[in-house]
């Protein structure tokens, strides 16, 4: 299934693989920036109506990441660890929901340039089953990378 | 490509992943403990012809591990990181081979309970391609998966 929805484009490939592809009007080195400080994580990862309470991101070998995101319903916990030390060029990391442990994913992401000051971000997350990867598009992962995106440049118009 | 030989089942699964499976006539905790202790990996880990020269592996969540291999034609270095501390029902953690640096998968193993003093593991790992994937089956992957288990036989038979 391919999807591509308010300048985001999310396809399944193969039975193992989620890509995610999304171009912004601002430079590389400025997103990975937005994509890597907890506080600017913070201000719009995941979809309206959700805060981010508890963001850290130490994107060395070896760090860790966490995400508590709060809303009306109650809280969502995430956490993950990245491989190597994440570059505009090549973050790798893995992805887990509390809410649904073991079932973890494994993300590559490049931010392209594109020139003229605009760049364009290229995210694989691969599965360990299809069951997970197809559990994770039912999950309403499309509309939280979509949001999450358009807060993101909202985000960097004011950095 | 399904491949069994020496005991050892070895699956390409639809475009991202290779699942290994193979029995040991030893518990769950013992084939656990010897992959898992730097000690006794040491002792298995690859093909024949293979010193382990180095081997570290902190298997908890964020914890590192490291191989350096060495046999007459040089050296090869791997690493990797852990997701979640490992436990034998599921052990997650990525893998690199310094020699291509980048292509790096992420590994899910469960050690299974046969009963009668016996087990069987179950790898599945998946890569960010399927060029990757065919890239590590190429690399002669079955070979050193094949005699390395055959190498923790007579590790467990001794332990």
């Amino acid at each position: 299934m391919s999807t591509t929805r308010n300048d985001v484009t999310i396809n399944d490939e193969g039975t193992h693989a989620i890509t995610i592809v999304r171009e912004f009007d601002h430079p590389v080195d400025k997103v990975f920036r937005a994509m890597t400080q907890p506080e600017l994580i913070a201000r719009w990862i995941g979809p309206y109506g959700y805060d981010n309470v508890e963001v850290t991101n130490d994107a060395a070998h070896g760090g860790t990441w966490t995400l508590v995101q709060r809303n009306d319903d109650g809280e969502h916990r995430f956490r993950g660890v990245f491989h190597g030390d994440a570059t505009p060029e090549l973050t790798l990391r893995t992805f887990e929901w509390l809410g649904l442990p073991g079932h973890v994913s494994f993300e590559s992401q490049r931010i392209e340039d594109l020139g003229d000051g605009r760049s364009r971000s290229h995210v694989t997350s691969v599965f360990m089953t299809a069951e997970d990867r197809d559990g994770m598009r039912a999950s309403g992962m499309d509309h939280g990378v979509i949001e999450g995106y358009e807060r993101l440049d909202d985000v960097l118009a004011q950095m």
